[in-house]
């Protein structure tokens, strides 16, 4: 059955870059390739990034190569904050860049090092280099602090749709709203989402929440009933933020394929293969804590019908 | 200002007769009068149950009777099975007693060993009685295993509505669905509530979710989209499922009062006085695992700012 909705598998990239265990291009790669068999459709393999600030995402050029190559059909997604990114990822073979925008100045400077005048400017540089080099790749944009800042707090939600308007007309062709540091509510992801959906129309992009204060479902399902239809998640909840240590990452994709599958909703992955693949994470990440309810309760039910 | 919805703690019953440790009475006195001071306006401190299946329950007459002493105002709330645990109940000075209904046949005998027209047959004898002896009580009815059996599989919705319709008739006061091993996703509460709303009015009682796959908060949205207004959660998510061993209990009280103040909808509880409340969990409770993401995150950004 044709999914009904879209869920990308962000782990790789928010999920690795965020945490100090390391996994080489080759375990990546079995990591990836396993997402991509259980049915993921879209897939951020990695951020082309300084490999001194990230030396985990150093082999994402690499990555993404392997991931065109490997996984027929599969959208390979890769995350820039630059043009220089930007012509990185094109020349790598993604079919799909995403590029963090922040709403808060200051979350701005302290992310990217850049305001967001000048972020406007160089998503302006990254669209013409596009469409320069790859007319065929896509630009995302995913607004940070879409829904509160750590740094700087509330953010006015004129100041979102703005910049949302303003990224549209650039020429970009999906703009997604983040949640970097857990503070949404679904009350507000509705509100912001119903505007974002009006104003941009199909440009309206992807959800992006993270569970810290575990309202990570809570939050898909009310951009679920506002019309959203593409989300981000990690598996396990792979990622966590730098301003809440300790804090969980992701929206983990097992409780998420769980709930839409279990509303009736087809996701289009395979959750049984899904959980399955975890193993592969306890291997290869012995010292990460893997989050997700449903994944217990599964493992909790077999223990139970083995004993 | 008045709170628009009623949260009511139900960890010193669902929570303790889950778990292993142990608190004594006095020790329970000291967490049921700090869920009192943190504001929950109904607390569920027991459950009248044989001591020999449930020794952590043995002091419930005690526990309900210092509760109606000591927490002026406090709804105090007890769990009972049967027409013997009522009248206990009701000698106790509860306000409340909330009696425990299966929707599956095969539930209902496994959990009371008392068949669902045997257990309509008890509701009956416990109105009787409680119009005898203590008329002002109120009498709650939670339909168990309403949104899916682990024994039995799915549970028609028409089996919940007419068990509902039939207590209704009974006289009881409220009646509401129990997720009892966290199998409910949003769509289904949102059809299951809508009706009992319907069918029943101001008679359509509480929803009390399980965590067990982390869909807790999801639903909890759910049943308040379409008109729930009294929620049951645990602090920091005590409970358990006796059939989904490892698997998480109830919706998390922090996480739940979180998520409705964040969307603006007053709770009456304190949300930074509960969390301190965790402190004398952790003290008394130091092997149980304390579930909860904001009180984490609380923590981590606690920290964060002392360093």
């Amino acid at each position: 059955m044709q999914p009904q909705l879209k869920i990308c598998e962000v782990g790789p990239r928010d999920g690795l870059q965020s945490i100090k265990s390391f996994l080489s291009t080759d375990q990546k790669m079995e990591w990836i390739c396993g997402l991509y068999q259980v049915g993921f459709g879209e897939i951020e393999v990695g951020s082309f990034v300084s490999p001194k600030l990230l030396p985990q995402m150093a082999d994402t050029g690499e990555v993404t190569r392997r991931s065109k190559e490997l996984c027929g059909g599969l959208t390979v997604v890769a995350l820039v904050p630059n043009r220089i990114g930007a012509e990185l990822a094109f020349r790598s073979g993604t079919d799909k860049i995403t590029v963090p925008v922040s709403v808060s100045e200051a979350h701005s400077v302290a992310n990217v090092r850049k305001t967001k005048l000048q972020m406007l400017q160089e998503v302006s540089a990254i669209i013409q280099t596009r469409d320069q080099l790859a007319p065929h790749v896509s630009v995302e944009v995913g607004l940070s602090t879409a829904f509160g800042c750590s740094i700087s707090g509330p953010i006015a939600e004129d100041d979102v749709l703005r910049l949302a308007d303003a990224l549209a007309k650039l020429g970009v062709d999906e703009v997604g709203l983040s949640d970097t540091t857990g503070m949404a509510n679904p009350a507000q992801v509705r509100r912001l989402f119903s505007a974002l959906i009006s104003n941009l129309g199909t440009k309206a992009g992807a959800a992006h929440f993270h569970n810290t204060r575990g309202l990570g479902l809570a939050n898909c399902l009310a951009a679920y009933d506002v019309g959203v239809r593409t989300f981000d998640s990690s598996q396990a909840g792979l990622g966590g933020c730098p301003y809440a240590p300790g804090a969980s990452g992701n929206v983990v994709s097992e409780d998420l394929v769980f709930m839409f599958e279990s509303m009736g909703i087809t996701t289009g992955i395979d959750l049984h293969r899904l959980m399955a693949l975890r193993s592969l994470l306890t291997k290869y990440l012995p010292n990460e804590e893997l989050y997700g309810m449903t994944p217990q309760a599964y493992s909790a039910r077999c223990d139970a019908n083995a004993a």
